[in-house]
């Protein structure tokens, strides 16, 4: 017999599953029409199944956090796998056992130290890597800023020593911090330019530079052009969060992902509702705090995924959540959330919160719930 | 050949073996001099071999914070198990097959309802659950306060139940705001005093209320006195952390859990030093934030543990952590933060970094490292 979700334990993370599918078709048809490809990132389920809906959607390779993601991903039939955390040299060696085994996997760099290294790893043991220049479009993180001195010599010495030279990439990061239109658009397009001249400065050194990888989830759901860019790379999209419709870039019904929680206990005098549901299973995540809308550990909907206007999980320890009420009034909560209902809650940050659960338990239209397994660990 | 934390790949979590011992034993000694045992909570570590090092050296049964804890347990062969978290009716099923299986476990409630819950399925299953009822002693998450009318209520629906009354519980969870000695031992005090009180009432009741059990990590080691406390249950001590190293409990040296973590990059206008830790390998736990002195996202020690003054991982992506120091001064980052160089990062809260990893690595006093796999998920 199939599982249903009344007959799952709690705490447990939810994915509505055809709601990710409307978000994966989203996100899919907005690049179809903008003209480049998606490479979703995975790092925000690191679950099988949940990649293959991606590429079976029109997704075109995939975009990985670790190198455990990319051994996972290739041993499952995923050929092309860009690595998009800069490549540390100690970590050569576990790149070139996967590109070895066929895997055509790509990797990056943003310093002439680490571009040397990858040459003369890759001479030393007669391999081609590909490699991606890392591009800072918005100061937030990694990568040489456009004008820097050094983008066409990492060029010229990736090229000069016998690697592929995929194109740039960057990732407007700081996209999760604005919440309008206007703003998004705007970084959107400061993404697309900084990395567009990236590559041309490279071309007019005469390097050759393919392609332009830009992406993060709210830029590429904002942008209104992507002229000169080969492809997206977006992640968060696939599920969803209330970081993300914070920043504007999704309703809440397009919310993919939820933990399933019991109702263990109250203390009435204080309003308290007391769940199974603590930071263990939300993650400490507390991306709403800066944000217009603070969420606390994640917005409380009914079993069925209904928000409950005014119901927050407002604090967590390891196993216990804390649920208040905006307004009380006259409701008696021990009648309202008995001990021993669920609840579903729904949190700040997908990518978070997905990896303090081993698996997803995957509900269809149908409410036939399957076990999807996910990655945890380096 | 064993391997040495040379050879690791990181991002890793490493336990320091000698120190961890030393935490053990200082915790046990303590608790033997007050003439309390000592019943660890496993929630920190959920680690078998940390566990099983409790147990040698004098701890007598443990705490677990999920069923799952409990079965792990128990078919290690540890029999005495308590779960302290309040039952929830949905999870007597679980707990029935561990029963039946000979395991001595415990469980808790704190309120009539579920109460009555644990002796209708008992009676229905002709199963003595061995229970405990939860005190509130600082309003700090669930618990009856120590004058509520119903705890005499629910000791009395128990054993007339046909169930076995454990005793009283209690946990100053609270203690992790305070940082002066006299803060900790007026708590430790007053956590002492109201569960003492509490198992009072039910005996002056005609009841049988054999134990009364206490503890957290700060209280436990700032008590005075035990006085009609039979057991303590504690769990980060066994590690430590940058939150009780605030508190004021742990001095730098008895930090036990760090993260290895390699230089992957920098922005040196900015004085940046990026590397391979990010929030997945740290958590998102900013439990120091609100504390005297915060440590972002942990405390930069090198390779071998010397903490490096000033230098803080100040911010964390998923994959990306960000290494800035308080006062750069002549100092070239990149001279001195080599990419490739590797370093340690201690975490703010043991239990939320420790569950990031699948396993820890285990660094004995020769420098040997043993893999120690961890629980993940319920």
């Amino acid at each position: 017999m199939p599982a249903s979700i009344a007959s799952l334990d709690t705490p447990v993370a939810l994915i509505d599953v055809p709601q990710m599918q409307r978000n994966i078709q989203r996100m899919q048809q907005r690049m179809d029409n903008l003209g480049v490809r998606l490479r979703p990132h995975i790092k925000t389920s690191k679950c099988l199944p949940v990649v293959q809906a991606q590429i079976k959607a029109g997704a075109s390779g995939v975009t990985v956090s670790t190198l455990k993601e990319a051994e996972h991903c290739f041993a499952e039939g995923i050929q092309d796998i860009f690595y998009a955390v800069a490549m540390a040299p100690g970590k050569l060696a576990q790149a070139l056992t996967l590109k070895r085994k066929g895997c055509q996997l790509s990797i990056l760099t943003d310093s002439l130290i680490a571009a040397q290294a990858i040459v003369d790893f890759g001479q030393q043991h007669d391999e081609r890597f590909d490699v991606w220049i890392e591009i800072d479009c918005d100061g937030h993180r990694s990568g040489l800023r456009v004008e820097d001195e050094s983008l066409v010599d990492i060029a010229r010495i990736l090229s000069e020593g016998g690697m592929q030279l995929c194109g740039v990439m960057t990732h407007a990061g700081s996209s999760y911090e604005l919440d309008t239109p206007q703003a998004l658009q705007a970084l959107a397009e400061q993404e697309r330019h900084l990395c567009v001249r990236a590559a041309q400065r490279i071309r007019e050194a005469g390097l050759a530079c393919p392609q332009v990888s830009i992406g993060s989830t709210p830029t590429a759901l904002s942008a209104l052009s992507l002229e000169g860019v080969t492809e997206v790379r977006a992640g968060v999209y696939v599920f969803f969060d209330l970081v993300m419709h914070n920043v504007g870039v999704c309703v809440a019904d397009e919310l993919a992902l939820s933990v399933l929680t019991t109702v263990i206990g109250h203390q009435k005098d204080k309003g308290w509702v007391i769940t199974d549901a603590g930071w263990m299973a939300m993650s400490r995540d507390r991306g709403t705090q800066r944000q217009q809308r603070d969420f606390g550990y994640g917005q409380v909907c009914t079993e069925t995924g209904d928000w409950i206007d005014g119901a927050l999980l407002s604090s967590a320890n390891q196993e216990h959540g804390i649920i208040t009420l905006s307004s009380i009034g006259d409701i008696d909560i021990t009648a309202r959330f008995p001990i021993g209902s669920r609840l579903r809650i729904l949190p700040n940050h997908a990518c978070a919160t997905g990896a303090q659960f081993p698996d997803y338990r995957a509900c269809d239209a149908s409410g036939e719930v399957q076990t999807w397994s996910r990655l945890h660990g380096w």
